[in-house]
């Protein structure tokens, strides 16, 4: 592309690093900037800039937070035996939308996949481990995408935590193999946690 | 959607007024942000504020500049006498893409489009009439999109420059009718430059 402006190229360049945008795309939406009054512009990179630079990491679920904990983990009216295993925020988010889940979660921030060079070390398994070792923790939920990864990173966690004869499950499917948690309807959704079942049967089915 | 951050709600509301831009995509967006060093946020932030604070339009043809005068218009090999009409910046850089055109070039900023309240008055006419009466231009090539709008566009500023007696083609289209020029191909685009026809011929076909 060639560019009139400087200023127009970096911007295009910034944005087309974004996931899924494309130099097109980005040009689109920066020209679209500029039609905007200049308030526009100012609100969006205010949101990302105080976004970036002050959001927390709920230090009990790994969850997105503006506080130390989540206003999830610090509800005393959820139960914080039963943990919901999920790969991300967004698992989180249409759990919470489903309204049929009333424990807490845990984060992992991703899946085991050797493919993309993440292992466990690279994922929130340790202090999911360490909740079920000091005996805070009763029931584990794994709520993870049911593909290879998911399968993988389930699998690795529950061998951590069987010896802790603790109850563990996966969320029952009605979601199809293959298919990303995050994009299911919320009824589907919500009557996959209700039904789960205990993750040791999932083995063998 | 239920956020357990208000940071995060906002931002992703932010980047949803986007265009094109829904509430999923912005949440994915924004959690790739928040994945990648804080230094991607602030080279982003930094470059849509830098370009909306500092960007100019040209005063010549209001194609958008980094100074006064754009790159092309203070081009000295440039003819300045043969103006080419086109909508927007995007059609600017898709026709000098082609390196078929040694003219400049004149931004109207959009089309003539009564639905979307968009009138000759809101856009770069006066000053390409203006243009045309101090004789600076002798040929004028329309260069906006084969539909509706702009050929009602062509049609209005044909009217006001007819009487000064000067040269108008519009590009010959290769190009099919209600395709917009930033997605045509090159040689395409290229050619219908090269291949113009008396605007007056135009209308009869
Ligand atoms: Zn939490
Ligand atoms: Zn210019």
């Amino acid at each position: 592309m060639d560019f009139s402006s400087k200023l127009l190229e970096n911007a295009v360049n910034e944005v087309s690093r974004l996931p899924g945008i494309g130099k097109r795309t980005a040009l689109r939406l920066v020209l679209h900037l500029l039609k905007q009054p200049s308030d526009n512009t100012k609100y969006l990179t205010n949101a990302l800039t105080q976004l970036r630079t002050e959001v927390k990491e709920c230090k009990k679920c790994h969850n997105i937070s503006d506080t130390e904990l989540c206003h999830i983990c610090s509800n005393p009216n959820r139960k914080e035996e039963i943990v919901c295993v999920v790969e991300d925020i967004r698992d989180v988010m249409a759990i919470e939308n489903t309204g049929q889940f009333r424990g807490l979660y845990h984060v992992l921030g991703g899946k085991i996949s050797p493919i993309e060079g993440v292992g466990p070390q690279n994922l929130n398994i340790e202090s999911l481990v360490n909740k079920v070792k000091s005996g805070e923790v009763k029931e584990i939920i794994f709520a993870l995408s049911s593909t290879m990864e998911g399968d993988t990173t389930n699998f690795y966690i529950y061998k951590q935590i069987e010896k802790y004869n603790i109850t563990t499950s996966t969320i029952a499917r009605g979601i199809s193999v293959g298919d990303e948690l995050e994009y299911a309807d919320e009824v589907t959704l919500g009557r996959s946690i209700l039904n789960r079942i205990p993750f040791g049967d999932s083995l063998k089915q």
